[in-house]
């Protein structure tokens, strides 16, 4: 159960969402902008950080829902959710991917952990600076909305199923309008 | 000098709204919702729950910028910059702000650090549902800007004395259309 009384039963930050309009509306349009709209990292790499992060911060329904909206986007079955926890073992990852994924780990630790060889090997890797500031803002929103979505106590199923049809709404709606 | 290139001298996280406009929208409109809209908890109260976020994250821009806009609007000097820094050992800090810090603190950890106790101390000092969601959403999304400063590595002035003017101006004009 939440910490708070939400009068209603939805799921993960939705529930959060739906309690809170006013609050709701920036959030959305923040991951909208990060995670859907035109940039020359593709969506599914995006939803690839954000689940990732997610998973690093013990995040489940982050992780779930955002492995699956990956998923969705990228044509692979519900089992990616497990290759985001182990970092992509049968995964091809580009050697710029990987770099992102770096500098997205340490942004979870901390920002102060991102160092100089951190840039300079996803730049070696071919990453401009947006995708650099965007990596590094995605990585960063994951560690708000998973303070946020645990912070408070909101369930979440169980299952990695349950979360495949959340990730192909996702995948078709993004957030402008939705849960994140 | 900070991890990408800017085009712009501004600090802290101001050169990073400028470089990207797309993103700073929703981060503004984010700052601004939480702390300067209507709310139970005064603008005061608020920008230091952000304040000592930022401290316990080490993030110097942000401890100092959103201290000083603290300070303004709760007519504090300077040091109250300190005074956040070592937890208000000089301010009187009513109860229900204690056992708010206190879930803050816990949010800064990680989500799933606030537990049970924390929730009901902060419900008995007198703390509503929406008081305690909004002091997790506002403790969670400094840990989003606190590492957005720090993982692109912008540089900010290091004397207290330097962020008085931007706190005033903070507390003028808000978020809406400002660094934050």
């Amino acid at each position: 159960m939440a910490h708070i009384q939400l009068n209603n039963e939805l799921p993960g930050i939705i529930g959060l969402l739906t309690f809170r309009p006013e609050t709701a509306g920036p959030l959305n349009d923040l991951a909208e902008t990060l995670l859907v709209r035109e940039n020359s990292l593709t969506r599914g790499e995006r939803e690839m950080i954000a689940s990732s992060v997610s998973y690093w911060n013990d995040c489940h329904f982050c992780h779930s829902s955002h492995g699956a909206a990956a998923a969705n986007l990228l044509n692979e079955p519900v089992n990616f959710l497990t290759e985001i926890k182990e970092g992509f073992p049968n995964t091809e990852v580009s050697p710029k991917m990987q770099a992102l994924l770096r500098i997205a780990k340490q942004v979870q630790k901390g920002g102060k952990h991102v160092t100089e060889d951190d840039i300079q090997n996803a730049r070696n890797a071919g990453a401009t600076g947006k995708e650099i500031h965007d990596t590094v803002l995605i990585a960063a929103a994951f560690c708000m909305y998973n303070r946020y979505v645990d912070g408070l106590a909101t369930w979440a199923p169980k299952e990695d199923e349950a979360f495949m049809p959340m990730g192909k709404m996702l995948a078709e709606r993004g957030y402008a309008n939705a849960g994140v």
